[in-house]
């Protein structure tokens, strides 16, 4: 009887988690067809994770190289820390140990990737700097705790790599570095940011995006509010 | 008897201001759902009202920190006057100060503000001047009355502040200063402006909009018909 | 007997207009709804015409000052050659005159007028020399009657004005002087366009804002192939 | 009876062929309102092909000068390597050389052509060049075989013509020359690229429309990682 219980228990634990992975896929899936849409993650680009359960860790992220205008709950797979397949179809996007890094480092409940042509623009135009400081927009205050548009945003800029592991390393760097930043760009590759849930991160890519598109649009003009150190 | 006639009265004019309320609300939430379409009231930003009743006043207005592009009449309030929540769910945008400002100010029956890159620019470039004039364009005609495309429509800068009575003061002391002005800009963050009724007030956003993105394109070369004072 | 079928014919003819204006009526505001979603004809601005019979003239146009983005075939009136009305409801937009003259000059079986930020701003920078000549690309090869991208096309650009009986007379010298070209600005107020039925002048439109949007997009650098004559 | 197998056989190959045209008529179609939607074919550019059948070869091509807009299966027609029209309605159009020879010379699975207002304007500011050449974006990854950011895509530009047998000519030529290039701009036109499959070819638009956006919107700056050999 003992036996059967716990089997049971584990079972419906399990049923649950499934059900926690089936309505985050669809989260995200959902994000990820707006944000197509917009033009921020175009030829299968992007990348979108959340969590499933913190211990043990399960991450339901995006197979790698699929079209994101038509993304579906079917194209997400669970993974666990160590990047094996719980379940879901397809493998990992290879940018795996970046989101997981940042549930780490940040507590992040998702982790969102996008690839739009401002912040692909203003990663080359500012690497020189190591990153960009926005501030004196209102816009900014719909990030997590920030109560002012006074506030300073520093988006730090990392080399891009084919390397992951290593990428992975020089992240975990810069995340302790810059202990108050909500996102960062790799260079030549788009955005990243999180939040503690899938609708604080999706607002957190809406802001930033904003931003990234005013400060290109400013540049050639005094470039307004943003700068580099 | 006339208690009971009086209850009745009052019970029907309760009941036509809730119908009045919620079709207020959802005729602005689809507004809502129209400009975050356009990008221009990402990330949460953004908020809208509309006069339910002048005497006493009940203004139905957005909640605070709604995602626009899903935005329904559920998520608004209403309020009065001293920001007493009459109805509605959530908790009224702290910019509700501006609103009423603008209802008793212009005797406006909606007022939209929106937060587009392009306002967000010009209001950061034209700051040091107060404002920036527009005039030369046929699209000015679509405010109201206004009947030539020489007219010029000065739309005042308020610099941003997180201290909403004291902004609201400003404000009132520039609608004051510039009676014929169809909108205003607040600093690094966006556009505000009203009409008569809701689709009077997003005419003047579709308009207001357009012209801003048609002075901010043209930034670089003479600046076409927009200029400081 | 002769009289009643004279009656019957007559009745016959009315009714086979008037199918031909709701048909016309329901392509035209199809064609406004498109381009309000690409911002081509925000804020009520923007008007369409096509015409319903030759001898005498009847003409579907736009009923003044409405929402394009709702455009209905409901709010469409027809008008003779003298700017009355047969039927439909609202009042003719001013510029009919110009759709008049247009029709006249041109034989054009529909007249589409947009209103979008790239032939605003060219209307403007160009206003000096009295027009734009594009010439190099491919896309001229979808106006009616060109074969090369060598084509030359010249966009006279009229001066704006609220006189509309002057605008038609000075329309009228303009389209005598230019009998190759396939549209027109008005300074500060938009593209005019026309094709020998609607599916030709909506080719016309996505055609012109294309090559004006491009014109827009190169200055700065050398201005690719327009030119001022 | 050998006789009649023989012919049921070959009625069932034809068969095939049949529903293989109009499923790729149908995903041409699809991919087609997209990029309308987009602003990338407006006003009937752009066409679109897919290999029904390598031997013989069989070649399902848009029909010339329809509405991507409104595209559907049956303006598609199927066609031979002489031009020969096997099915379908409509002409071919007269850039099906040019889909034939991407065809012969890369193997090509699908072959698309969009006409953009950044591939217009970069096929004008590089012409003197001869093509551009795009490196250090992740956005290239997304194209076939390339496995870094650090490729170096070149894409050769063709004066444009309206000699189609010599232009396809000249399009041979550069082929062979550039054997690794995945896309080329004719001057003024527009991109061609193209896939083993239509999704591989769809995906391909999507990225060098991106880049080439990236690259216009750089210009001006220090041009980014854009440059003419």
């Amino acid at each position: 009887m003992l036996q059967q219980r716990s089997s049971r228990r584990h079972f419906s634990a399990k049923h649950l988690a499934t059900n926690a992975f089936r309505e985050l896929a669809a989260g995200l899936a959902e994000a990820g067809r707006a944000f197509y849409a917009r033009g921020w993650v175009l030829g299968t680009s992007g990348n979108f994770s959340a969590i499933v359960a913190r211990e043990p860790l399960r991450l339901a992220i995006t197979s790698s190289g699929v079209d994101k205008g038509a993304l579906t709950a079917t194209q997400f797979l669970e993974i666990d820390e160590n990047l094996n397949i719980l379940g879901g179809s397809g493998a990992p996007s290879a940018e795996a140990l970046l989101h997981l890094a940042l549930v780490r480092a940040r507590g992040a409940g998702a982790v969102l990737h996008t690839h739009s042509v401002w912040s692909t623009i203003l990663s080359e135009s500012f690497a020189g700097q190591g990153g960009l400081a926005i501030s004196g927009y209102e816009m900014l205050k719909g990030l997590a705790s920030v109560a002012s548009h006074k506030h300073r945003e520093w988006l730090p800029i990392l080399e891009n790599s084919q390397d992951m592991p290593e990428l992975a390393r020089q992240l975990e760097a810069i995340l302790q570095r810059y202990p108050g930043s909500h996102g960062f760009l790799l260079r030549g590759h788009g955005l990243y940011t999180w939040g503690e849930n899938l609708s604080e991160a999706r607002r957190h890519v809406e802001i930033l995006e904003f931003l990234l598109e005013v400060v290109g649009r400013t540049c050639g003009s005094a470039r307004g509010h943003a700068a580099a150190v």
